[in-house]
């Protein structure tokens, strides 16, 4: 399994309740053969495990970390201020909101400190592990092949049945 | 000066440019007799500072911290996490979204970690300080009695000029 | 139970129906051992009660307000509007805007009377109570220990348990 | 002058400067030669002489009461909540969110306290007197015909000049 | 039954999906005695009958119209604009925007024909309805006494259960 | 079948799941007798496809194209860069912005290459094929009587049933 | 002049000051030699001139109306509503909302009657006459050729001009 | 000049009036000294430059795309539809909608091909710049060493001028 391998890629998530979004980044991450580990870390809850995950992350080998955060979402900006790694941050969908405050929260990032925002829910947490794959593909031959096969099929997949009438 | 006297309240900012905010905030508590403190921390280039301001903030003595910032404004939420000392959070406009990026940012925290929001810009800085206020009238019978003068003044105003044609 | 002992915070709202939301304040109220009361007010419907209700509140021994309500929600500032004691306004997740009505009619208030402002709904609500016990831990050393265990617990339980994919 | 009569209906407003938008009622008042009163009334700094204008209202004969407010725009509400004399709510454009959080503080009142809201700014102003005026005018004949008289002016106005390439 | 009596007000509403909406109006009219009727009138669909409608109003004796439409909701401003009879209009919530469309398309009229907006949905049909039956208040002491016994029985009926958590 | 002639309408998709509301511009261009055909074209993952469909409109008879898509939504648009022919978009409702975002991608193209935006969702749908029977009506005289006749149908409709208290 | 021959196209706008962003398509008309006219028609000022023009429009040639507005813009939908002519609807800034109001109270007409909507803005009214152009390109080779011409151009300035650096 | 090198990094933005915004990635890779190139591509009116742009970036040995665009903004993703060079969006502030329909356009791309989206306007240019680089690091030891002294500056400057009351 690619998560054995020493992980190129860290998925972190405020809470529990985030992984139902988050794990279609590690399924991504795991069909594109991307060595990757899962954690919880919570901005507001454990920061300084947040603190320690992100100073450590250059020096343990991550090449970029996927972050996501729902309503007032600070994961992902508090990580990229404390470490030079490339974060990408994915808006989990809130409740009253439906993830317009995650979104904001994450994007709006002032000048100096980038966060690489992606789509609110689960097309965000899939996309933001194929762009950290696109990353990894530049030196990492299988990585590219994978994605390469990968956005094929899907073009492909939607030529093949393009009558939307027929099931 | 009251901001020469062991500061109760911490007024913070991430950026220099928050001042002309935030700037409303010192006014009312040094008219109101709060001793206080004024500092940029920024949560996204200066994240050590701010833990260790937030860390110390308590046996500072410290009662309470008003944090402004803009866009994903993570400071409040930030200083938050790592004090007991409450925190209030200012909103401040932010150039394209006019402040409601700032405001989901600050208000939206999940359970666990409370930050007190006011209103995006200048009245919610004022605000923030006259809440500060009101924490310590409690134990300083001068705040008390300064903030109800305050109060007993802004209601005289109204009502002395209350045909908005005389000028 | 603490709700027995003289009230020092009083958790009021504006309809029953927001008891669903207000009463993750009185549990973490209860929790932490902060003596309470709640009380269904409305600004619209109850004005009066409202204006008695603020007026009283000091010389009742209340130290916080924590008032929760949706819509065009007028409570928390009104009393505001009537009393020096600090209040906590919650918006309530209101049914067509999901509360963003609530927020902006709660948060929103001019300079010269502030409403210390949650999140919308039960984080919201959680959170008001929290920031009540932590104003009030500086004067009650139960409240402070309680308050200390229950963020240490918390950490505790994102630490012990931090890998998603174990239920 | 209309506005020395016995004012039938009642101009109040947050904040003097306010004004600036509700002079639009009282012009199209005065211009319809419905007799009216303006008034600075405060629903957070004077919310006592709020309660004894709106108590007073009915008596002291007013037939409506146009109230203009922004932000966290408690006062439309709090009026009606204290009397039965119609109120019209102008929600004043605020700096930040354009007048969104004075519509929806004003307009998303609960059932059973109603307030009639009209357009942010300066056509809600005039609007709120047109609308005042249609329901004296059932009354009133000359009301009646000055109202009657506008429209058809503003409907001849827009026929006289429709080629908007003519200045 | 009050429909019966020459009605005093029209409620109109543009499909017959948004009578789940404005029955709430039916009944509260119903309750307080107030003579109404009841039609589909689409200004889309059926732009003459509404035309006639709003033609005829005043002469048939209405003496406010109650309009309720969603979406892009033109029925009560173009109500308004063939009739001098007051017109009240209720944004129906709708499906992908929530009622936010509604309610802009109803209250950002221009200067020069208002619409008395309310709250969107069941809350809106309700006050809409009470808002009419103040206006006729003045002129019929039966909905007069009916309006103030509502008003009545409402508050009372919030003091005699204030405590939200007894069922 | 209509479908079975040339088609002269193309009513295209991003994705399968837009089937649930592109088919209701489907069924009203089948009931109009307006000949047109169905494809799934993804602009982000058939952009090779969706650039020959465009190219190739104009010869092969095709008088309008009706886009729908959701989210980012590009299809619209891209078409439109590539064609002479009339496009018509409809924004899908998207999860978790309701079709906000669809909206503002397929409505605030440049100035210069112009899409016919619709409603969110299938009424969006349907009123894209209404346009394009339109369009067409002025050179298919059934195009144009199978419009009329639907149309007084709808009028109809309301008129007969215009008490929505008789199901 | 393209305007002294028989008008193909109606501008009409709610407002002379609509004119300031309706001229774009003006100008657009002429420039492609489309013969058209331009009027103020005011959905809520001139409702019965605005009935007149619509229904009118078929039998005097129009074979496509663009109809301009800002705040609760029904006149697009209105003139949908009373004739078959394709409308092409154009939300005009406004003051306060910024035109948000003017584009949902026009592209969010219910199923039945449609309204092509574009751009909030001069880009908007630009490329509604674009459009109208597009539609009779069919039959009009002038204006098909002219039409072709302003794409190839505008295309080929972009690529004669790609560096930004130089101006 | 860093741009004379081959270039690892293309800006491309949808117009010339963009460059206002996207001179702030420019200005920032060449402070980092990453050879980049700069480029007016627009997806609606040279949509086969884009094509060709996108096609060959990665044999041109473009390591990565940043694209801004306002409005419907299709560029970035369109460009991420035809390459597997890592794509980083720009939102341009836009005229109306300040730059939400632009933050909307880019980030909410379907899963399957991502655009790594950044703040609306100069901060989200200067930041897309800041990640390309951040993504270089790895592999050009300058570009590391520049981009870590840049974020040392950066605090550093923070921490020297942390009293804002003095200028």
């Amino acid at each position: 399994m690619t998560a054995d391998r020493k992980p190129k890629v860290g998925i972190v998530m405020g809470s529990r309740s985030d992984w139902e979004t988050m794990q279609h980044a590690a399924q991504k991450l795991e069909a594109l053969g991307v060595a990757h580990e899962v954690r919880v870390v919570s901005a507001h809850r454990t920061p300084d495990v947040l603190f320690d995950y992100a100073e450590n992350a250059a020096e343990r080998g991550l090449r970029a970390i996927i972050a996501g955060a729902g309503g007032a979402a600070h994961l992902p900006g508090m990580i990229a201020a404390k470490t030079a790694v490339p974060v990408l941050g994915v808006p989990v969908q809130s409740k009253a909101l439906n993830g317009m405050d995650s979104l904001l929260s994450i994007v709006q990032m002032p000048a100096g400190i980038p966060v690489a925002t992606f789509a609110i829910g689960n097309a965000g947490a899939a996309n933001a592990a194929l762009f950290a794959a696109a990353m990894l593909a530049s030196e990492d031959a299988d990585v590219a092949k994978n994605l390469e096969a990968f956005r094929r099929k899907q073009t492909d997949d939607v030529m093949a049945a393009d009558d939307p009438r027929i099931a």
